[in-house]
């Protein structure tokens, strides 16, 4: 059975489900770069630094926007193939030690089904009838001994791309008031409220993927979202002053 | 059983290896980003467009750093905290189906077994043993049906912190030359040098925790950090001229 197809179609898991953790991660990198790019050069502006017309900041933000949205994506990538090459170190370490002390592994698949919460007659027979079968004892133990992902759906491209596409449609968000007209203060205050509405959005979208409290996934990504540009500006305002 | 201990102590498991992925991507990120900045300074300085100091790199350099180390960080933290949210919602629904269609449910927990190398009349002994517990079966059908990660051990927080910790560091090498010497054209070479080897460490880093062939270790994260080194350095060039 294709699981991948199974969740799509009998749990209608959908790609912002499956991508969420990538889309989260990017989203929230991106609004939080362009609306540094933007503060940097409002706060220039403020102090008669240059005369700096909308399309110095659009050129400058889409350019920023592209290469810290690769950086994201290929970072993710590699990330994702590091912690896969891990398993696989893992697995073959799992896999000796169950040739290797059987009895040993049996016992630790034992209390590991003990722990949660299977009577010691059952995890005995459940234990005598998958310790034949090192494949499934080494894919158990490393699920529940190591607490590792198994990556074998896992498609360290895909991370790369959603985080990419997030990184990017998100970012673009701040820069918006731009498009539309000259960069005076009061674009900045137009970017600083679709920077604001950017996070919101973001927060929605966990709300929607998780159906935690909306609340809760709101002000979080709020936060978050706020704390990062907060920091941003106060450095750029060090800086620049 | 304390398992994360256990890991520890019986399989000698490594922060550097528990935290792989994190600072894999911190480290990444941190370096492409410091180098952007120093890149841009030296693009500037060579057109003539304003003397530069050493300082002003240093101040630029360290100040960006500590800023998108901590969006870096809280993104981190904030995209692992959704993946477990999503990971109890998906839960709460598969105990739901489980209590109502249990029938269903164990023939989905049959078929992975079965998949999984388990003869039929084993898969079926298992199966009518695990049965019984819908939390182990919840467990088994979300690692196995829906390929996710148990959250119980992770620690978002955490995870946040070494992101930060290793973008900083990382981040901190191609600003070294400029701390000890005036910038000009030798520090920038220096520090595409310096670059270089914090890439090279961090290939060693992956090659050291995973085992897998040095040279693809190496080769594929040098070849991910100077991709995104030159499209910053390109987009810079290009937005500068």
């Amino acid at each position: 059975m294709d699981w991948k197809r199974h969740r799509r179609e009998a749990h209608s898991q959908t790609r912002l489900q499956e991508f969420l953790r990538q889309i989260v991660y990017g989203g929230n990198d991106g609004i939080v770069t362009t609306f540094a790019i933007v503060a940097g050069f409002a706060g220039a502006a403020s102090e008669g630094v240059a005369q700096i017309g909308g399309l110095a900041v659009l050129v400058f933000g889409l350019a920023n926007l592209f290469a810290d949205g690769v950086s994201m994506g290929l970072g993710e990538f590699l990330s994702a193939r590091s912690e896969h090459d891990l398993y696989h170190r893992q697995r073959a370490l799992e896999l000796d030690e169950i040739a290797r002390n059987p009895e040993h592994e049996r016992m630790e698949l034992f209390e590991i089904l003990r722990q949660r919460g299977l009577p010691a007659g059952q995890a005995d027979t459940v234990t005598t009838h998958l310790a034949d079968h090192p494949n499934i004892m080494a894919d158990l133990m490393l699920t529940y001994e190591f607490g590792m992902h198994s990556p074998e759906e896992d498609n360290p491209a895909m991370n790369g791309l959603f985080t990419f596409g997030s990184f990017i449609l998100f970012g673009a968000v701040p820069l918006l008031p731009y498009f539309l007209r000259p960069a005076d203060d009061f674009s900045f205050w137009l970017s600083v409220i679709a920077t604001g509405l950017a996070l919101l959005s973001l927060g929605l979208l966990r709300w929607y993927a998780t159906g935690e409290r909306a609340l809760r996934c709101i002000l979080e990504t709020l936060l978050v979202g706020t704390t990062c540009a907060l920091v941003a500006y106060g450095v750029g305002w060090v800086v620049g002053g």
